[in-house]
C-alpha cells in the first residue's frame, strides 16, 4: 500500500465539484458534488441519533439497493428539525441535480451539515447546481474536501494505491468534522471512493469494519450529531478481478480502506474544536472488548480528564475515577495506569514517579494513556482530544 | 414546615466544630466534626464509582449496623487511589477522634474530599483533632459547612422545623459540591441531622427517597466522584412519638427531609464551577420514568447544550439532537420543545417564534427547558448549570 497524492478524485472515473450558493454568510464554498462517470456499488453508515436530518433519511432509503453514482453535499445547513419539508427539499434538490447529470433520481445521494432547525434555502441551492455541475473535474478533489467544511480549520483527504493481482486499485476519502457547530451544529461527513471491482456484500462488510475501527472510535465532545454520514462508492474502473469476501484480495482491500478511514478519523480528532492535543486511550486486558471500549470511551468523554490534559497536569487520579465511573464492574485494586510508558498507578495506588518526567509527557502534542485492568485478554482504544476554553468559546458564541 | 435559621446544629443535641490542620495550603479550615450528644439512628448513600475512597469504604462498613454518633470530615484530600493505606489511615484517625469523644470506634464515620492519589497527611490531621474537638459547639453549624468546602464559592446549609403530634422536630443539612476539583478533584458531601424519634427502617427509606429526588437528579459536569457521601443522623431528642413507615407522621417527616435535600442539591447546582445559570430540564409524557430521566440527564450533560446556554443562544436544535442521541427510542416526529412556556419545536419541526422573546428567556438566571414526548404519562427532571470558559479554566489550572 502506498499513499498517493489527492483525495476523492484520485481513483479512476471520479469527478468532484464545488461552488458557493450563499448558505455560508462568509461566501465560502457550500455546495459540493462527487460523481462517478460509471455506476457504482455503494455502502453507507449513518448516525444512530433518533433525530435524523431529512438528507440522512433519504440517503438511507436510496442506499438500500446498494448502488448509486453521485452524492450532493451542502454545508452550512443540517436540513434537520424542519419537519416534512426536509425530505421534500432533499428530493427536489437531488432530482434537479440528477436531471442535469443524466442520472435516475435514486442514483444520487445527499448529505447536509450545519445549523439545525432552519429550512434549506432551496432556491439558492437550485441556483447553485448548474455552476456546481460545470465545475465537475478530476482536479477538484481538494475543492470538494474544502466545500464540505464548517468549523474545520483544515480540509481532510487522503488517497492510497494497492495492487490486486497486478492491477492498480485506488482507495480515497475526504471528511469533515471538528465538533458539532456552524457555529451551532456540525457533524462528521465522510466520502470514500475506489475504482476497485468488488462484490456488493464484500464492499458493505469492508466498509462497516473500517468505520467501526475508525469513526466509531473517536470522540471530541461526546455529542452525537443528527447528520453523520459515511458513504463509499466503488466504480469498478480499475478492472481488477472481482474482490470477494474471505479472499486474499479482500484482505488487501480491507487493509487499505481501514488505513484510509483511520487516517481520516485521526485528522478529525487533530482538528477537534479548540483542541491542542491528540490523546489515545487504550484499555487493555479487560474481560470483553465491549468492556474495554466502554471504559476507554468514558475516559475519553470525561470533561475532567480532557481539561486536565488541556492544563498539562498529569493527574492520573482523574483517569482512575473516570474508569471507575464507567459502569463497568472493574476491580480497582488490580488496575494499573500508564502515561506513555510510565507506570503511574499500580494496583489502584499511586506510584512514586518524577513529576518532571510526567510533565514532559504531557507537554507533547500526542499523549497515550493506558489503563491495564489485568482481568482478561481484550483491548480497545479511543482517540480523543483535550478540552480547552476555546471549545467553550466556539460553542457558546452568540449566533445572530 | 417552616425554614429556620442555622444548619446541622439546629436540631437538638448536635454540636459541630472545625479547624485548620494545614491540608489546604490557603490555611482555610479543612477538618470538621459533627457530633451528637446521644446515639443516633443513621443511614447513608455513597458513590457507585468502582474506585472508592478508603473513607467511603470504612463509612459503608460502619453504617451497616444503622447507628453512629459522629462524622469526621477532612477537605483538601480525597484519601483515594493510595492503596491499603487509605483504610488504615481512616481507621487511625477515627480511632483517635473516637477516644477523645468517648465513643466506640465504630460510632464515628469519616468523609474526605479533595485531591486524589495523595496519602492523607495523618500526622497533621491527628495534631488537629484536639483543637477540633475543643471547638465543638452548638453555634458552629455554619463553620462546619464552611470547613467542608473545596472549590465551592459559598457554604450551603439549611434547617426546617415540623410538628409531629405537637412536638417540634427539626431537620437540617449541610453540603459541599461544585464540580470535581481541589483543584484536581472534589465531590459532593452531604450531612443531615434531625432530632426526630424515628425507626431505623423508616429513616433509611425516607433518606433514600430524598437523595433519589435531589442529589441523584443534578449534574454539573457529568463526572462521578470517588467520594460522594450522604449521611443522616437522627438522635431522638425531639421526644416525638416514634415515626414509623406508612404513617401520616412519616409523610410529614419525608416532606421535610425531601425539601431539605432538594434545597441543598439546588444550592450545589447554583454554585456549579464557572456556572452562570441554573437550568431545569423536564422530560414529560414518556413511556417510563426511566426513559424520561435518561433523556433529561443526557441533555443536561451535553456540552453543546450547556455551552449554548452559557452563550445565551436559544438554539433548540441542540436540545432535539441531544434527546435523539440519548439511546432512548423516541419518536422525533412527536417531540415538542419549550423554552420556559414558549413552544419552540412542535412535532419535530421548528416553530416560528420571536427571537427577541427567546433571547429574553435565555438572559434569565434560571432557565426551564421542557421536552414533551407525547408518548406516555411519565415525567422526570434534572437540574444542571451552564458550561463556561471558567469551568475549563478552573479544571485545567496547573496544580504544582
Amino acid at each position: 500500500m502506498k499513499i498517493i497524492k489527492g483525495g476523492v478524485t484520485a481513483p479512476k472515473g471520479f469527478l468532484a465539484g464545488s461552488t458557493s450558493c450563499g448558505i455560508k454568510k462568509s461566501g465560502k464554498t457550500d455546495l459540493a458534488l462527487l460523481f462517478s462517470t460509471t455506476p457504482c456499488v455503494t455502502a453507507g453508515t449513518f448516525t444512530t441519533n433518533r433525530v435524523k436530518s431529512g438528507s440522512v433519511v433519504l440517503s438511507i432509503e436510496r442506499l438500500k439497493k446498494g448502488s448509486a453514482q453521485a452524492v450532493f453535499v451542502n454545508s452550512g445547513n443540517a436540513n434537520c428539525c424542519v419537519g416534512k419539508k426536509e425530505i421534500k427539499d432533499a428530493r427536489e434538490i437531488t432530482s434537479l441535480a440528477a436531471r442535469k447529470l443524466n442520472l435516475k433520481n435514486d442514483s444520487i445521494l445527499i448529505a447536509s451539515t450545519g445549523i439545525i432547525g432552519r429550512p434549506l434555502p432551496v432556491n439558492k441551492i437550485k441556483n447553485g447546481i448548474k455552476g456546481l455541475i460545470q465545475n465537475l473535474s478530476k482536479s477538484n478533489g481538494t475543492s470538494f474536501a474544502k466545500a464540505i467544511m464548517t468549523t474545520d480549520t483544515v480540509h481532510k483527504e487522503i488517497a492510497v494505491e494497492i495492487n490486486i493481482k497486478g492491477k492498480v486499485v485506488k482507495v480515497a476519502g475526504a471528511v469533515k468534522g471538528a465538533g458539532m457547530i456552524c457555529p451551532n451544529m456540525a457533524t462528521m461527513l465522510a466520502f470514500f471512493t475506489t475504482d476497485a471491482v468488488i462484490e456488493k456484500e464484500a464492499l458493505k462488510q469492508a466498509f462497516k469494519e473500517s468505520v467501526y475501527d475508525s469513526f466509531n472510535k473517536i470522540t471530541i465532545d461526546g455529542d452525537m450529531s443528527t447528520n453523520d454520514s459515511a458513504i463509499i462508492f466503488a466504480n469498478s474502473m480499475a478492472g481488477n478481478s472481482v474482490i470477494k469476501k474471505n479472499t486474499r484480495d479482500y484482505a488487501i482491500f480491507l487493509d487499505a480502506i481501514k488505513f484510509v478511514a483511520k487516517e481520516l478519523s485521526r485528522k478529525i480528532v487533530l482538528d477537534g474544536e479548540g483542541a491542542t492535543r491528540f490523546i489515545e486511550i487504550i484499555v487493555k486486558d479487560a474481560k470483553t472488548e465491549n468492556m474495554a471500549g466502554s471504559i476507554a470511551r468514558h475516559i475519553a468523554n470525561s470533561n475532567l480528564v480532557k481539561t486536565m490534559i488541556a492544563g498539562g497536569d498529569p493527574n492520573w487520579g482523574r483517569i482512575a475515577a473516570s474508569a471507575g465511573a464507567s459502569g463497568v464492574k472493574i476491580n480497582s485494586g488490580r488496575m494499573d495506569i500508564y502515561f506513555g510508558r510510565v507506570l503511574v498507578m499500580k494496583n489502584g495506588a499511586g506510584v512514586n514517579v518524577s513529576r518532571m518526567l510526567l510533565l514532559d509527557i504531557f507537554r507533547k502534542k500526542e499523549i497515550k494513556i493506558v489503563v491495564d485492568l489485568k482481568s482478561g485478554k481484550y483491548t480497545d482504544r479511543i482517540w480523543t482530544c483535550d478540552f480547552t476554553e476555546e471549545y467553550v468559546k466556539i460553542n457558546s458564541e452568540y449566533e445572530a
